[in-house]
């Protein structure tokens, strides 16, 4: 979930999230915030662009969008987007859980932050380092 | 509207702004937040200078600043913007009446984020995402 | 302080920091959101590295990270930071003190911005414009 | 001039300079490498779009491309050509004359350089250096 | 094949790689230009890493990469390889038959850049451009 | 060694490098490619601008740069050179013997490309591949 600006911004993040990973299958919807004011969409699959559309409607802010893909991660996509030009603000890109919080006021609304996740429970120790770092060489994305 | 830090931001807003496009308009304004804590501002427009000072001091949060432009579109000066080496993040970049959620404590402000323009009315159907699609082409953003 | 998502989140910040500037000291501390949902840390200071992680604790938020310097500027490694795959986006970059603003809600914490520093007493004159830009003369940091 | 790969390079060439500054004028060729081996064009002015077709042939290098403008600068657009996600290098962005210093072999060609304009003939004295420095405060580029 | 400095290169090219593309097939080599000089290598893919490495030798020019992909296109992975902070330039992305031009001193070698391809056999006419645009929403990599 | 254009480049790498490390010591000197033709430098070590000076001029192509720095690494500075907005291409950043290749027309010179220290005498086997990765950890780039 991010905020970006100008409907041009559904068709770069279409560009940018379908040539960052091949075969990725995605959903992209944008709150325009002028004029006639729709939830603009995007995407290859069906259904997580209806539930994108879902989500963007439910949280009714300006100029917010959202995205939601399978068959990839965050981490393949995240800088992509960082870079669209209508791009300003990246909130939450995750697995987890997450809430919305939304201010109102007469005139609209906008999404103050995303609840994603949980609270922590407390503080690695030395053998949850090892197993972390570990884990990050047993999938391959760190070496050594 | 973003968030930046140190009174450098000014200066290099300044020149990432009227690098951008030839002939630019505009005025920034930044709130420091110590030592002489001065509303710092820059710009090449008299007029779009006192409206972003006036927009920061109403907001009042320490390190926000505020940029209006005239002859030109946020999409012609926003990456150049986010990469600009003090700031952190843009909040907002829109042509819509614009509503900023401040949070106060004893201590100063936050500037939460904005209202920007309204609620959705909707969610295109094909022959409104048609128009949209026809507008890019018409307006020589998208090719095809 | 930050939002990112992914436990290779710390090991990326490391680096980015540490390959920043020789010699910076330094603690990053990241919240895992979810499965053992600890305060993750990594750094080469201790008592930075524990400043962190209490920070980290105390927002309790899932998927923010908190970063503390010493020897180094945060001039000298913001834009790093932005370009580190799992970084969404930086909040607060500041010598001030600061206050979280956290949302709390049933499930967990969203962090919604930190207050920075203090609100501005005023508007800089052209004496205090003058200061400014000698300033940054005089530290080096800008020419002419 | 730059070098980039595959054909979609003249579309998202062609959004990167038009997004950059309004009413930009401009031409761009690029020389498909493989398949049907055409130079491949974009642009919004008939003239340069023939002269960027033209000067694309005669390097006849696979992968090269040419961007002629009219109406902007290269500070305006440089950045956002090296964004662009098919773009490897750019080595020469000039209003000189240049010359292209191409390679040949019994497959194809190289663009090895650009001769852009001429060799210096002396160095900068204090006089001279003030004139710069004032030069670049009197268009406006710089602050102080 | 680009030009980056410091056998950290490896590693960090490594890391870009493996996170660009879920189940992307590489191997990676580098000159080393000093001390031991040695072509250092890294990848998830015997064949590759052997390819990578034999012409990284063949090319024998201090501080150039090689990076050979399979299961995973240029496009996914260029902007994540402009920017590892140890590398300077791409000059070749390509599926193509490519040769590289060495120049020779007493020293050592420097790759001068590399014929990709074939040179074009003329420009495209509207057929032409047309079948491009429609080629690239065939695939799906643009809209509209 | 790099190219970019226009005689802002001075200013703006020596802004880009000064901020990148607190203490650096450095010098830049740049081939202007019209007009009065001079090479025109900054920098706050007199020894190393002096250098930077001489190699600039020996090289002798237009839009070339150099910097030379003392006190840091060129991993510290390689990311925030690529970003200014003049620079198209940095074609060698080490620490070794460099020979420029350079190619003269009637016109003026292009620089090719750079020997950047010598050509490799081997590949790594286990050993110096464990070696190699030690190092990382050792100087504390790398973790794990």
């Amino acid at each position: 979930m991010g905020i970006a600006h100008f409907i041009k911004t559904v068709e770069d993040l279409y560009e940018a999230v379908v040539t960052s990973v091949p075969g990725v299958k995605f959903g992209i919807a944008f709150c325009e915030a002028s004029g006639p004011r729709l939830v603009r969409y995007e995407g290859n699959d069906d259904e997580l662009v209806k539930a994108a559309v879902e989500n963007a409607r439910k949280i009714g802010a300006g100029h917010v969008f959202v995205i939601l893909i399978r068959d990839a991660w965050p981490i393949n996509v995240v800088n992509a987007i960082k870079h669209v030009q209508e791009v300003l603000t990246i909130l939450c890109a995750t697995a987890n859980p997450a809430q919305a919080i939304v201010a109102e006021t007469e005139q609209g609304r906008a999404l103050l932050w995303i609840v994603d996740g949980y609270t922590p429970l407390g503080v690695e120790g030395d053998k949850e380092k090892r197993e972390r770092i570990e884990l990050l060489r047993k999938i391959g994305y760190k070496k050594g």
